[in-house]
Formats: structure tokens, sequence, C-alpha cells
């Protein structure tokens, strides 16, 4: 089954063809028109596939498909597009969360060998997905796997979702680079501030040490309530080795329950390209991760 | 099918016929030696029952039933449970933590209207279970569902289970009860406590008034994480209404996502008797709560 894998993030469109393997990645800025930005990505793309398996930021109206994507301003208020995509190409569409997407494809193809996994994106936001009993948790809306959005320091900074010390808040990109700034650092973004990490900068450092404290403590709540074998950690965040430090003694300090003892917390196995393997999966082994209708909704 | 339901916690046992629907219940103090308290409770009514299904305080080896509680000291090394009552009531035995239970009994008779449900027990310890799209997940090893090990203050009090903030650390019985002695109340138990609230006591009030703001932060990042419907706080703590103001208006404060929106927070409707429903479950309704193998475990 040949069909398109479509990834849309608050910074970055990513596609590519999915034939047994994923074919080369094609990738564009999101920038401030997303939809002319996609279909500019999508229809080169489009010909021959039996149809289109997508990832996008949440929140969404599930298996409907219409986003809100906090990260995505011009679609905030609401866009429908799986509906729109599915006119304009003319195949099945199937749209989930671009972090339940990712766990589904470090599950899928990741090669870690549980059915109990809860898949991270730390990038622009922070996003996760639930494989529990080795199927895709969706929840009641389809929003189950919002990690970061799990509160680490109930007094600590403002989040992009109205509350406040979320993980998101701490531990994404931006927040980390704006963290980092109020410190007097130049860096503009999180590659910079990695590549200052990366030569030794004390201000740097501390801001990614911050952060992987703030994922420790999001992490042992997770795997607590879930009782998860694996955490894969993907996103561009997540490579910066800065991070892992504070979060593996952060862990240990709060996952002190005995079945948390044997818990792996890794980087993701796929990459970047998670996401996109596991929006094909949500047509290609849809058997296991698209199930509108256990979750009591309608297809979509 | 009749069934003997028996509910072992760290300060009460009960147990119950369920033929159909719960007869009555018996009670007796779990103690210091709480295997002779269980057999004295448990001889007089298994004549005739078809099995025995039994809620016990976590951690455990699922679905083996050997069970390490947190707050039964006499079995915090392990005690094989399930095998000891196989053997001596010679009927089949199912097993599992009594939050699972609690939260089992709540999604089956509690009339909720929904297949996406958290189970909360606030009493001695604060625990929890999970019934996803109309299941109890059961983790990786029986442990989904440990919502009292949610840090919600990383700089928080010690917890029972080595790690430090944790919800249970601050809202089970005996943490509120300790937080007030240390303002000088004089109350000795949470009952006590209660009492006085009742009364106007402006230290016990404010002594819930803390859980209560824990809970809030808790059920916050659990209701985010899992994208549950309806969560339902059972235990004797969650009857104390000095709890319920904070926690509604700390769960409105950080659970912003838009699909939160909908969430229910309410008092579970079977009270003290839901983990006792929810054992009998497990045998009479164990095509939804029994799953040993799609949790990929061998059963017990």
């Amino acid at each position: 089954m040949t069909v398109l894998a479509v990834d849309v993030g608050g910074t970055k469109l990513a596609a590519a063809v999915w034939a047994g393997a994923l074919g080369e990645v094609t990738r564009s800025p999101t920038g401030t028109d997303p939809w002319t930005a996609l279909t500019e990505l999508l229809d080169p793309l489009v010909a021959g596939v039996a149809g289109i398996g997508v990832g996008c930021g949440g929140p969404m109206a599930w298996p409907a498909g219409a986003v809100s994507p906090l990260n995505i301003p011009a679609w905030r208020g609401g866009f429908p597009l799986r509906d729109r995509l599915a006119e304009r190409y003319g195949v099945p569409v199937r749209l989930h969360n671009d972090a339940a997407c990712a766990a589904v494809g470090e599950h899928w193809q990741g090669g870690w060998g549980t059915d109990h996994l809860l898949g991270m994106v730390v990038s622009t936001g922070v996003g996760g997905g639930l494989v529990i009993g080795g199927r895709l948790v969706d929840g009641a809306g389809g929003n189950a796997g919002h990690v970061g959005h799990i509160v680490v320091d109930p007094l600590g900074p403002p989040c992009p979702c109205g509350g406040r010390g979320c993980l998101e808040a701490i531990a994404r990109g931006p927040a980390i680079v704006a963290w980092a700034a109020g410190q007097g650092c130049t860096a503009g973004t999180g590659v910079e501030l990695a590549e200052l990490a990366a030569h030794g900068d004390r201000v740097a450092l501390q801001a990614f040490a911050q952060a992987g404290r703030a994922l420790g403590v999001g992490i042992a709540s997770a795997a607590a309530l879930l009782d998860v074998e694996v955490v894969a950690v993907g996103g561009g965040i997540s490579q910066v080795p800065a991070l892992w430090p504070t979060l593996r003694r952060t862990l240990r300090e709060h996952a002190r329950l005995s079945f948390l003892g044997e818990l792996r917390v890794e980087p993701a196995a796929l990459g970047p390209t998670a996401g996109l393997v596991g929006a094909a999966a949500l047509l290609v082994a849809g058997d296991r991760y698209w199930s509108p209708s256990r979750a009591g909704a309608v297809e979509g």
C-alpha cells in the first residue's frame, strides 16, 4: 500500500511517500499561510497514492480532523484540514495529533520491543502519544497524550495553553531560549543555544539543564500513571546532550515506585521521521493505530 | 454468577457476596497481621461462590497477585495473596490494584455515561485506575493508574514511595493530618480533622484546602495526558467538603486546553463500595476488565 505521509508542525511542514519504507522527505517552512505552503508541498507528491496520513499539532476535533494547533496562529481558531485535503486530492485522509503519530512511528518501526510506550516530541511545543497494549490510545476526543500539559511547577511560567507551569511552558524550545535571553544570552533559536551549550556556555547549559529537570518530573508523573516500559523522546530539543543529565537525575529522584525501576527513557529511535512513519501507519497499520469507533466517535 | 468481592486496604478490610448486586458488606481492621484478619473475615462468606475478586493496595506483581502495598507494612516485602487465597478456598481468584477496582466499579455501575474515566481513591493513600475506551488499562505490569505519584510539587514533602512532592505525599489522609499537627492542630485522624473543618477551624480548613490544590494540579495533569471525560473521586478524604473549592479552582487554573473544557470531576457515585463492585467485575465482567493476555502477561 502506497500512501503519502505528512507532518504539519509549528515551524516546518514535511512529507514523504511510504511504499514499504519511507521515501525521500521534502520539507518547507510552515510560514503564515500554512494551507498554501502545504498544498505546494503535497501537489507534486500525491500522484498514485492510496491515501494520505497526516500528523498535525493539537488540539484538534478528532477524527473529523479540524485542527486548532497552539503553535500555528493562522489555524488556531480551527481549520478543517482533513476535509480540505480529502476534497483537494480525492483520497482517504486520516489525521491525528503529530505527537501521537510520532509515538506510533516509534512503536511500529522503532524496534523497542514493548507494547507499552510513551512517545514524546520536544520541539516548538512538547507533545506526546500513548501506545498501551500495542494500540494507540486516542482518548475520548483523540487528544490523549498531551504530556506537555502535565503541570511540573504549579507556580511556574504561563503556558501557551492558558495554564501555568506546564511541562511545555518550561521545556519547549522557545521557552528555553526565552529563559536564556532573560539571563543575557544572545541566542535567538534553540539551534543557536544548543551550539553555545556545546561550547560550554554556562547560561546555555543552565537553560537546557532546567528543561531537563522539568522533563524528568513530567516523565516520572506520566510513567507512574501509565505503567509504560519505554519513553521515547524525540524532537529537536531532545538531541541536545545538555538536557539529559538533569533529566535522568530528576527522574531517578521522583520515579521511585518499584514498577518504575526498569523504565527506559531514551532518545527516539527514528529521529525526525517518526511522525511521518506514524502518519503512514494510520493507513498501513490502521488495525492497531486507527480506531475512531473504539473511541466512541464516528469515522470522519 | 455469584462471587465474593474483597477490598484490602491499609486501614480496613471489606468483603461482600455479589449475586447480581452487592450483598451486605462485612468489615474488619487490617491490623498488624493482615492474613489472619482477612481469613477470619472471608471464611464465613466463601461457601458457594464461583470465584473471588480482590482489590488490594499497590504496587503488586500482576496478574500473579503477589502484593507489596505501601500502606500495609506487614506485606511490604511481598506477599503471594492471590496464590494463598486460591489455595485456601479452591476457587479462581483475580486480584488487581484496589484503586483500579474502584475505577472499574464506577465505570461498570456508576452510571457516568462515558467510556473514558479516571477513578481515584483519596484515603490512607491516593490511588487511581484508568478505564479508556470502555476497558480497564492495566499497563505493562498491571500498575497503570498510580495517579497518587504524579508529582505536583517537585520540591514538596517526601512521599512513602521514596520520591518527593507526589500528590499522595500531600493529599493522603495521614499527610493532611500531619500538616495540621505541624500547625498546632490536635486532630489525630482524618475524621477528627474533617469534624474540626466542619466547625470552621481555620487550620483544618487550610489543611484540606491545600490537599484540594494538590488534587486539582494532579487531576489537571492526568486529564491532559489521558483525555478522559470523567474523574470520579472516592475515598474517605474526598467526602470532606472543604477539599472541593480549592480543587475546582486549581483545576480551572491549570486545565485550560480546549478539550478539557467539558471535563467532569465529581465525587464517586458508589461511595466506599466502588472497590468491592469492581472486584466482583473482574470475574463477572472480565471481558472488559480482566485482560492479562492483552497486557502481554501470563494469566496467574
